[in-house]
């Protein structure tokens, strides 16, 4: 490929992804087609001789577009948002093209000293105390992956790297926390059997007294706690675990304390929000996805740490062909996660914080917590619906209920959400909460306004008089 | 940020990574600044309100460009390359655009079944039998890991993820084997005094052998073997263990083999090359890179496996608020990774492959070998220089040897990189190998011509005068 053809074809995907953006509302939210549909239209052999971009791009428009589900569009209230920018898109076009690659800090400095240095924007941005350092991972599922590995050495001394898994450890998290948890002990090699799911409170919160009991009863027991994960925001419900009472109850312990904020931490932006995260002080590490709900393209998770020595040593390794001279003067961000090499995604971050600014991502959040606000009223309000969970962020949680049994509550309310997601201009999806069926509605799209979530109300309205009639 | 202002710095970055591509060889490989100059640059406080685009990219240009190793120039031959492309950049770009998310299936359909399809391309592109199925993880580091907790778990009957690591399992790879391989073991649980190096030959090449020996001593010791990872294309010397015994005594043992052919795999895109994979098709799993040496911008890393299920198994977590209706009838590739979210990789390995065609990457990866075959006979050609490992492939393995004694040798080849990487038009970087202290010159950036492997001979033969004069 001629570089005048990557310059022709270049701006011509630069001006599709502006129209796009600006047309995306003419696209179903979700794919419209059904499994192995686009398996069936890209032959099953690769091509001998290359071909010209602009047929790349027709077989884009044609193959792939119809299997695209869209997460920028602004009736996207399906799971969390993933919400990218301008600035960000053109960020990580920027790092493509300079394909550095910052593994070590000499392989390009600029890549680990702006990640350093942004990451202290964001801890300052969400008001955690200076004392945290931080690191890019790829998504939160690897950072409390990476806490958990830490918090298994600190427990043994930094034995099982050594050694290998032998001591019983137990890890707690509370019965709402992410399914990232449940992967990382398994990964780890606790064992599913030795993550104490703790029970919560009617706001889906952590019980801190029954923490503290499980705790007791695992020592007696013989087992060694080694981590506790509190979740701010939860997946199902954005519940929120008291961080204070947690850490205090770690601190006393010795126990390391991991705050999965992934989605939430990004509300933390807020002054009048920041109670969310009080206690995160005596945290050991937090980590929140400014890939979610911060404009950021996926992937770019914020993952915090009090002591990066901890976290070194559980994942570092020295072969003599990642040396250089620079070692002990730097910081070579290899050895702060999983992988070896780092996408330089400093960048694009740097330009979502600059390109918006502090307060124009407050704003971006304030208003998202508004329209959420406003749906959870009109739940409320409307005497077919139950508000599941209190909605204190940019989550409702809801469903119909006309007071037949639970069997056939759950069974109504998914055609119920079925029903919506025809529509096509909205995507929401559900979850359970004590067994019910729950619909979830998220708001957190870039250009989700109240035009949006009116027209997703009228959506869900109609659908749910036409179940009930039905 | 508006439309219109994406649109007109969109086309200025495409048209400026156009001009990078055509005067990157103006800059030194390797950036000059010293640890701290870059953050020293960047304000310690985020800006209240949004910067407008331009002076972001003054800034781009003034504060990152400085501290950037540039990987895309055609002197790079440090570590291995990591070269991208003008149609995977492109990929990468319309991806970022359209910012979907392929965790599961049905949030973006198009994402999931292009990479089974192109993963499928690949598989036939480097002569695995059909049997293996791929999947696209961000580096080869997180496909061993995936691969090692796969051999854990059907290794202890699925039980180390519900109940916890307590057999003592063993893990085997020759002592040239990656350090990524060394932190999987770790992470995994296993513990590192639980991996077995075993011996190379005279090529730096695993024993067939010694593994039996270490599988013998284990077993009588009361160890498990769990898994061997055999690497076709070793980090220090580009060595290629004998897959088809290898694979041979792991059958016999029941083990789970994994191929680390993170760098060599695309050697196999040549017909002439292929018997580097000899015996492949007794492996379990296999891991390449395309982010190396296929045109394709980091993060893309091609995993293979015989007995998906097994890995899934491994990995899998359902959560309801994960489920969709289709499940029975997809993939959801979350369940073949560590992380939940996914990147829309697939978009860029597609556009490569087709904008290339497979004679186009085979003509690029031949041109690569023909120049490294030249650097081999510039070094045994010239008295000063002694070939260390046979540089079968693009990587080629040498020092300067006067005949002082070897600390002395080791210490003279240290100063004569250093010259070397002063100069600036080229970047080499070192290992050991025995203990000597090895100058790697790995090609395979892909601008690197005829013209670039004799400009760098010349700086290579240039600074070993110096250095033997001193």
């Amino acid at each position: 490929m001629k570089n005048d053809d990557f310059r022709r074809s270049g701006h011509q995907f630069v001006d599709w992804i502006a129209d796009y953006f600006e047309n995306i509302e003419k696209y179903p939210v979700r794919s419209r087609v059904g499994p192995g549909e686009i398996k069936a239209l890209v032959p099953a052999v690769p091509p001998a001789r290359g071909e010209a971009m602009d047929v790349l791009f027709r077989d884009f428009e044609r193959i792939v577009m119809p299997g695209i589900s869209h997460w920028q569009h602004p009736g996207w209230f399906a799971y969390f948002p993933a919400n990218n920018s301008p600035a960000s898109v053109l960020g990580e076009l920027l790092a493509a093209g300079l394909g550095a690659q910052g593994m070590v800090w000499e392989t390009s400095p600029a890549a680990t000293e702006l990640e350093e240095v942004v990451m202290d924007w964001l801890r300052q941005m969400i008001g955690l105390p200076a004392g945290f350092s931080g690191v890019i991972q790829d998504t939160a599922s690897t950072a409390t992956l990476c806490s958990l590995l830490a918090a298994r050495e600190r427990a043994t001394g930094f034995e099982t790297n050594e050694s290998g898994f032998s001591a019983p450890l137990a890890v707690y998290a509370s019965e709402e926390a992410h399914s990232s948890v449940v992967k990382g002990v398994k990964i780890a090699g606790f064992g599913r059997k030795n993550l104490r799911r703790i029970p919560t409170d009617g706001r889906f919160a952590l019980v801190p007294e029954k923490l503290e009991e499980a705790l007791a009863r695992d020592r007696e027991a013989g087992l060694v706690p080694a981590c506790v994960v509190a979740t701010v925001g939860t997946t199902s419900s954005g519940a929120i675990d008291p961080l204070r009472p947690v850490g205090e109850i770690c601190r006393r312990h010795g126990l390391w304390l991991h705050v999965d904020a992934a989605w939430a931490g990004t509300a933390a932006l807020l002054p009048e929000k920041r109670w969310i995260l009080d206690g995160a002080e005596l945290a050991d590490s937090l980590v929140f996805n400014p890939h979610k709900w911060m404009l950021t393209n996926f992937d770019c998770s914020a993952h915090f740490v009090k002591d990066p020595a901890a976290l070194v040593r559980a994942l570092e390794v020295h072969p003599e062909y990642l040396r250089t001279g620079v070692d002990a003067k730097v910081r070579n961000l290899r050895d702060w996660g999983i992988q070896l090499g780092r996408r330089f995604r400093a960048l694009k971050l740097w330009f979502v914080v600059r390109g918006y600014g502090v307060e124009g991502l407050q704003a971006m959040v304030r208003e998202h917590l508004r329209l959420a606000a406003l749906v959870r009223d009109w739940v409320e309000a409307d005497a077919r619906f139950e508000l599941l969970a209190p909605a204190e962020l940019g989550l409702v949680c809801f469903r119909l209920n006309d007071g037949r049994d639970e069997d056939a509550l759950n069974e109504l309310n998914k055609r119920f959400l079925d029903r919506v997601n025809a529509a096509g201009p909205v995507y929401l999806t559900h979850t359970t909460l004590r067994g019910k069926f729950t619909v979830r509605l998220a708001v957190g799209q870039r250009t989700t306004g109240e035009r949006h979530v009116r027209g997703a109300w009228d959506i869900v309205t109609a659908a749910a008089a036409e179940v009930l009639a039905a």
